[in-house]
């Protein structure tokens, strides 16, 4: 395969400043060319190379491929009749979670394996070039380290969520003892990160801490559910440990965002499940304003926020957190890249992987101006054209 | 081209109670024939007839083709960066609606109908297979006749908006006297409908009913924009002249809620619009609880809903408008049909139009469950496969 002259981009996100205008550096009348699998060069079309190949964008819009820093994909079943009886205002007495654990335990690896392959698929085919995947529907030694495998097969980010929710038949430090002993032994070599569901019905901040801290000493690099359904001590645990990202941080208190101004901790922010659980939107303009770096991530998950669409997310970021458009393009790019501490993606860039999506529109804007428009109407991905 | 077995469809929504469960008629593991353009039998898909060709749903749900009652596809131009100064809270002083009008004006025929074309096509592919259009953006008689030509070689549902916004040469008076006048000699020949903005700024009631009134002399029925921004006369206009439906209702008092049902008038409501503006929603729940019909549909048009995606709007219908999962899409499709006082439509039943959407989900419930998601993966319109 040869070089590929990308041109006619009527706008270019690169996300790089020192490229073009703004924060996201946008760059008008560009081109790219990419070879094998990187970008080797961006700038104007005018002063482009030349390539082996030409692909002519007609003017609209590239921007680098979404990172979905935040999903479960590992799981059997879904929760129709749940989401239903929720947002009919009907009781639902069926166990949550719970299902979904019953339901992946039960099910082959093959079937495991395939939905997640579905849902990485239909999250490419919107523009999400990398997404990370979690653990934390099998509860069990054998199961946690299946569903590692199973993640480890299809992406490289792959995250030790065995302490997802307390199984029933354990009491939480009982279980948090097999978390961090003989079901981390089982899983840590498939994962690159340790998280853990910090919450009141969860696991409690010392919790929290051991699953945490026995990661990190295996290897792992820890990240955090924290403050999603109220205050707690998730936010701070997570800057004090370095964690790469607190995701939710639905409920924050002044402490707790100054913790992550003064960190390097990344807050991940998950419209998706306050839109599918009729929750309050977590404030990403309090964040951005006291200079925390923000990501946008899906949480795809089938009991409370089921969307692999990361434009869906850039839409309610905007209408519902306080996001202008141009922060919940970069939040949903470079800022899930900050948030799995990856360089080589998030950018359209020299050296960058040549992750890029092609918009059927003539600016960026357009995700958050044209909500549930699917308008992701080419990616590439290593530099292979895959949608 | 012979008849066609749809098969295999793990849940079909009739909207025809008599054929299947709820108000929805759903029937599950069902089959659908059709001949020519329309829908020739539906049932269990183990007593289903013969056919000439035959398609396998896979178990995946099919619904009617959405209905969408309410759009403004005449115009050129975009209004991006009004939407992102309004998003990202700056200033803008530019003209709003004025910019779309000046654009308009200057637009060959050809770019317009292009406008239009791409629009309905992106709907259809969303699975809207009924769209109605308006004029507005004209305000000349000139430009007001031809954005209605126009619309007329796209669909059957042309809605006749000369009265959409004073022009800056026109007192309010002086312009509704050429809505009732001369543009109403030009227009009538090519609309079905006529409506007209009543709301502060724009048409009082007095202003309205008078539009209306003359509309209705030549035989159009009357539609209205109707207390979108504030309380206002319209709703009661709207149930007193008959109108077909109210659009927008979003500030209702509870004379108005009486009004519509008492009366045949449909509540239309666009959530694309309050989401596009950061403004409150309409309350859906209220209305449905008064025994209201109720329509859901885009409002497509550059300024304050630039989405096509009736799947995007039954999803912030039950977030944001107190709608369940059904509701909603019975709104979206049957209920647009009540909107456009169209039979042939908006159901999956024998002797209906054979317009289906089939879905990459087990049930419709998936809609509001996968918000963002691009579900549609097939839709047949008038008995052919057009996605
Ligand atoms: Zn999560
Ligand atoms: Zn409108």
């Amino acid at each position: 395969m040869g070089s590929l002259l990308i041109t006619g981009i009527g706008s270019l996100v690169t996300n790089d400043p020192s490229l073009g205008n703004g924060p996201l550096g946008i760059v008008t009348d560009a081109a790219v060319v990419v070879s094998g699998e990187e970008v080797v060069w961006v700038g104007p079309a005018s002063r482009a190379p030349a390539a082996d190949d030409a692909y002519d964008a007609g003017g609209r819009a590239v921007i680098p491929g979404f990172v979905d820093s935040h999903a479960h994909l590992v799981f059997a079943g879904d929760r129709t009749a749940e989401f239903d009886a929720r947002m009919s205002g009907l009781p639902y007495t069926a166990g949550g979670i719970r299902t979904t654990v019953a339901a992946t335990r039960a099910a082959s690896d093959a079937e495991l394996s395939a939905g997640v392959a579905r849902l990485m698929a239909e999250a490419l085919r919107q523009g999400t070039t990398v997404m990370e995947c979690k653990s934390g529907y099998g509860l069990t030694v054998e199961d946690e380290a299946r569903s590692l495998r199973i993640a480890a097969a299809h992406t490289d980010e792959v995250t030790y969520l065995g302490a997802h929710v307390v199984p029933a038949e354990y009491t939480a430090d009982a279980y948090v003892e097999l978390v961090t002993g003989a079901m981390l032994d089982a899983c840590a070599p498939y994962a690159r990160w340790v998280d853990v569901f910090c919450e009141r019905g969860a696991f409690d901040g010392d919790q929290a801490r051991a699953v945490l801290e026995s990661g990190v000493k295996r290897g792992l690099v820890p990240r955090i559910h924290a403050n999603q359904l109220g205050h707690g001590p998730g936010v701070r645990l997570a800057v004090e440990l370095g964690a790469a990202s607190a995701d939710h941080c639905t409920h924050l208190t002044d402490a707790d965002v100054a913790a992550l101004a003064s960190g390097t901790t990344v807050a991940t922010l998950l419209p998706g499940a306050e839109f599918s659980t009729r929750a309050p939107y977590p404030d990403a303009r309090r964040l951005l304003d006291a200079g925390v770096t923000v990501a946008l991530s899906t949480d795809c998950n089938p009991g409370s926020s089921f969307t692999t669409s990361m434009p869906f997310c850039v839409a309610v970021a905007v209408r519902e957190m306080g996001m202008t458009p141009d922060e919940a393009v970069w939040s949903a790019t470079l800022g899930g890249a900050r948030a799995l501490r990856r360089t080589d993606v998030g950018r359209i860039t020299e050296g960058a992987r040549a992750d890029l999506v092609l918009l059927d529109a003539p600016s960026h804007v357009h995700l958050a101006y044209r909500p549930g428009v699917p308008l992701v109407s080419a990616v590439w991905r290593r530099g292979r054209q895959v949608v």
